[in-house]
C-alpha cells in the first residue's frame, strides 16, 4: 500500500485525489495526469487505482475529464505514425457482439478501395468473440508483429490486423486488468478511455466506431450506447482523429455463424461475393463510412471490390504476409449436434446473447484470459429472425471437440429461439439504429 | 490480483459480490461472511477490498448488512471473556476530539464505583489525540499487555487501559489500513464496523459511546453523528452488549489542554477533585451512563469517588501495575510561546479543529502511523468560549521541543479564536446534544 519508489516530492497524495471524485468533484487536468502517471510509476498502488475506478464508475466524469483521462493513457506509452505510407488511414472498432466477424472482410475491402487499414484487434472474453482468436484458426497466422513488420504488411497489402504492442497505452493495459477483477468494467468514461487511447495511440487518421446495442452487446439500451458513442466521438475528434459512430443492432446475432474458424469461413464467403445479407450490408456500410471519414474518393466502390475479387486479393496477401496458409483447410470440430424445428412457423426470436453463450460453452470463447479457445467450436444457424421454418428443418448445428459441452450449450440455446405463427417481429432493432458524428 | 491460495472451490467470485454493492443491491449474510473471510485468507486482493469499500461508502449498507459485516470482522479473530472476574464490565468509546482526555479519569472512576472497565484504546492520527499516546508520557507505562496481564490488572485494580491485541478483529486492522490510503474512511457502515467489532470482541458487557459533533470531531453535523450513533447502538445491542450513545459537543476543545503529558496532568487534576468543569461534568455523566448500562447500583456515587480520593487510588494502582511510575514528574516541552489577548472582551470563538491542528503541528500528534509523538508538546489555554478576557491576559501557551514548529502552529491557532464584545455565543452546542439508546 502506498508504495513510494522515488524521492522526488509528489504534487498530490492519492487519497486526496480519490476523495475529490468520491465526493462528486471534478478532477483537474494536473490531477488526472499525475494520478495515471503515478500509477504507472507504482507510486499509486493497485488498491488506490481500484478505489478511484469505483468512484469514477459511480460518480462519473465530465467530457473534459474523460478526454484528459484518455490522453493520460496515451501518454503512458508510444504512439504510432503512418505518415510515411503516403495513403490515408482509417480503422474501425466494434464494441463486440455475437457473430461479429465484420473486421475480417472489412479491413481488406477498405484497403482495396484505396484507404490503408492499421487494425489493432483483441481477443475474446466471455460470450463475444475476438478477431485475433478467429484469425488464429488459419494455419500459421501470427497475431504478434513488431512495429516494423506491421508497417511492412500495411505498406505492401494496404491492411494489417494484429495485436496491440505492449508499449501502446500500457496504463490502459494495467487498468483494464484491474477493472476486470474489481467489478469496475461497466463505466462509460473508463470504457471510452480504454478503447480510444489504443485507437488514438495507434495513429489512425480516421475511425469508425460500431457501437453494438442489444442482448448480445455490452450496451443493452440505445441510451447507454448513444452516451458511449458520443463520448468516444468527442474523445477521437478532440485528439485529431476523424471519428464517427454507428449504433448497430445486436439483439440478433450477425450472419449465420458464431465461432472462430466458422466465422473465418463466413468472412471468406463475403470476400468471394456471397455471404449472409446482414454481414454484407454492414460490411459495405462501414467501408463507406471509413472511406468517407478518411476524406478521399475511393478507387472503387466497396460493393464492386467484393464482387470483382480485389478485396479477396488483399485478404490473401495480408494473411500470407503474417504467416497464414490461405490454401490450408480451416479446422473443423470433432463433434457436432443438430437441432431441428419442432413445428412449422416463423423464427420469431433468435437471441444474440443465448447464441453467444452457447458458442462460448462449446469452446469458442474463454472464461479467463489464460484459457485457450477451440478453433472449430461454435454454433451455426440456417435461419435468422423473421425467416419461415418448417417442421424437421435443421435450425442449429453445435460444433465442439468436447461432446460433454453440448448439453450445457443446448440449455442456453433452447431458450434463445422461438417459433411462432406471425412473421412480424415486434421491437426488433433496424441494422443501423443511429449515426453519431 | 485475484490471488488463489487454496484449491477448495470458493462459493462466490469477488467481482460478482462487489458488483452487487456497486449496483446498490443488498449483500446476503453468506456473501458478507465470505467476502471478509476470503480477504483475510488472501483470496480476495487488496484492490478488490478497496473497490468494495468505495462501493459501500458511496452506496451504503442497511442495518442487517452492517451488523453482519461487523460480525465478520469479529469472526476473523479471537474474542475475550471477563465472566471469571465476577463483576459487571463496562467500557466507553469516544469517536475522538480535541482535548478529549476523558478516558483517563473515567476508567478508574467507574472502577471505584464497582464496575470493571476493560478499556482497549488506540493511538492518535491527525489532529485528535490517542489515549495510549497520552499514557505513554508517564515514565515506564506499557500499553502492550498479554491477555493474562490484562486480566490480572483488571482483576486487581478494577480497570485497565491498554492496546488491542493483534488477534482481536484482525480483518478490521487490515481494512482500516487499506481505507486510510484509498479515501474510504468516511463511511458510516465502515466506521461503525471498525469501532464496534473491537468493542464486541473485547468482551465488555456494557458500552457507552461518546459520539463527538463539531469542527474538532469526525462528524461535523448532528445528523451524521445521530446516524453513526444509532448504527453503533444497533450493532452493539444486536451482539448482546448493552450499548447506548451520547452525542457531545466538539465545536470547542474539552478542558484547557491538548497534548499528551498536558492532558495527563489535567486528568490528575480531575482525579484529585479539581479540573475544568466541562471535563468533570462529562466524566461524571459518562460514569453514570456506564454504571447504569452495567445494570448495578454503584458502590458509591461518581462525584464522591472523585472527591474522596478513591478514583485516584485506582488510577495509581492501575498505572503502577502497567509499569508506570506515578511519582515521576511528567515530561515538559523544552520551548514555549504565549499568546496574549489584544483587547478586552469575551472569547466568542475557540475552534476545536484549530486548537487540535496547532497541538498536532507542535508535535503532540502524528501525520503518519510510523511517526512518534512528543510527550510534552501541545497547547494550553486559560479561557474557553464565553469567558471574559482582558487585554494583555495570557490566552494560549504553545509547548514544543522544536521551536521551528511554533510559527506553523500559530498560523492555525490565530484563526481559531475571536474576542468580541458580546458574551452570548450563537450556535454553540450544549455539552450533551442527544442521548441514543
Amino acid at each position: 500500500m502506498g508504495l513510494m519508489n522515488s524521492n522526488k516530492p509528489e504534487p498530490f497524495s492519492a487519497p486526496e485525489v480519490i476523495a475529490i471524485k468520491r465526493d462528486r468533484g471534478e478532477l483537474t487536468d494536473a490531477q488526472i495526469d499525475w494520478f495515471v502517471d503515478a500509477y504507472v510509476r507504482n507510486v499509486i498502488a493497485e488498491e488506490q487505482m481500484s478505489a478511484m475506478a469505483m468512484a469514477i464508475l459511480l460518480n462519473g466524469m465530465n467530457r473534459r475529464e474523460i478526454v484528459r483521462w484518455t490522453q493520460s493513457y496515451i501518454n503512458s506509452g508510444e504512439t504510432m505514425d503512418w505518415s510515411k505510407l503516403g495513403r490515408p488511414t482509417a480503422d474501425k472498432h466494434s464494441t463486440g457482439g455475437v457473430g461479429d466477424k465484420i473486421t475480417l472482410p472489412l479491413a481488406p475491402l477498405v484497403a482495396a478501395c484505396g484507404v490503408s487499414v492499421p487494425q489493432l484487434s483483441g481477443r475474446g472474453l466471455g460470450h463475444t468473440g475476438g478477431t485475433l482468436d478467429k484469425l488464429e484458426s488459419i494455419s500459421g497466422w501470427r497475431a504478434k508483429l513488431s512495429n516494423q513488420e506491421m508497417f511492412d504488411v500495411l505498406a505492401q497489402t494496404g491492411a494489417v490486423i494484429c495485436a496491440a504492442s505492449e508499449t501502446l497505452a500500457p496504463a490502459d493495459r494495467r487498468i483494464y486488468a484491474l477493472r476486470d477483477v474489481t467489478a469496475t468494467v461497466e463505466s462509460i468514461p473508463l470504457i471510452s478511455a480504454s478503447i480510444m487511447s489504443k485507437k488514438i495511440a495507434e495513429g489512425t487518421g480516421a475511425l469508425v466506431l460500431d457501437v453494438k446495442v442489444g442482448s448480445g452487446a455490452f450496451m443493452k439500451t440505445v441510451e447507454q450506447a448513444t452516451e458511449l458513442a458520443s463520448t468516444m466521438v468527442t474523445i477521437g475528434n478532440d485528439a485529431g482523429v476523424k471519428t464517427r459512430a454507428l449504433l448497430t443492432a445486436m439483439d440478433v446475432p450477425l450472419g449465420r455463424t458464431a465461432g472462430n474458424a466458422l466465422e473465418v469461413q463466413e468472412a471468406l464467403d463475403v470476400l468471394a461475393g456471397g455471404g449472409p445479407s446482414d454481414v454484407v450490408e454492414l460490411t459495405v456500410l462501414l467501408a463507406n463510412e471509413m472511406i468517407d471519414a478518411a476524406g478521399i474518393k475511393p478507387t472503387k466502390e466497396p460493393q464492386t471490390a467484393l464482387t470483382d475479387g480485389s478485396a479477396m486479393d488483399v485478404w490473401r496477401k495480408m494473411i500470407s504476409q503474417q504467416g497464414g496458409d490461405v490454401n490450408a483447410p480451416l479446422p473443423k470440430s470433432k463433434e457436432s449436434h443438430t437441432v431441428v424445428a419442432q413445428s412449422d412457423g416463423y423464427l420469431t426470436k433468435l437471441d444474440a446473447l443465448s447464441v453467444g453463450i452457447a458458442a462460448w460453452r462449446l469452446g469458442a470463447g474463454r472464461a479467463r484470459k489464460e484459457d485457450s479457445v477451440q478453433a472449430g467450436a461454435g454454433v451455426t444457424w440456417s435461419a435468422t429472425q423473421g425467416d419461415r421454418v418448417t417442421k424437421g428443418q435443421e435450425l442449429f448445428t453445435l460444433h465442439t471437440d468436447d461432446p460433454a459441452r453440448i448439453e450445457l450449450a443446448l440449455e442456453t440455446l433452447m431458450n434463445g429461439f422461438e417459433i411462432g405463427e406471425q412473421s412480424e417481429i415486434k421491437d426488433r432493432f433496424p441494422l443501423v439504429i443511429d449515426r453519431i458524428v
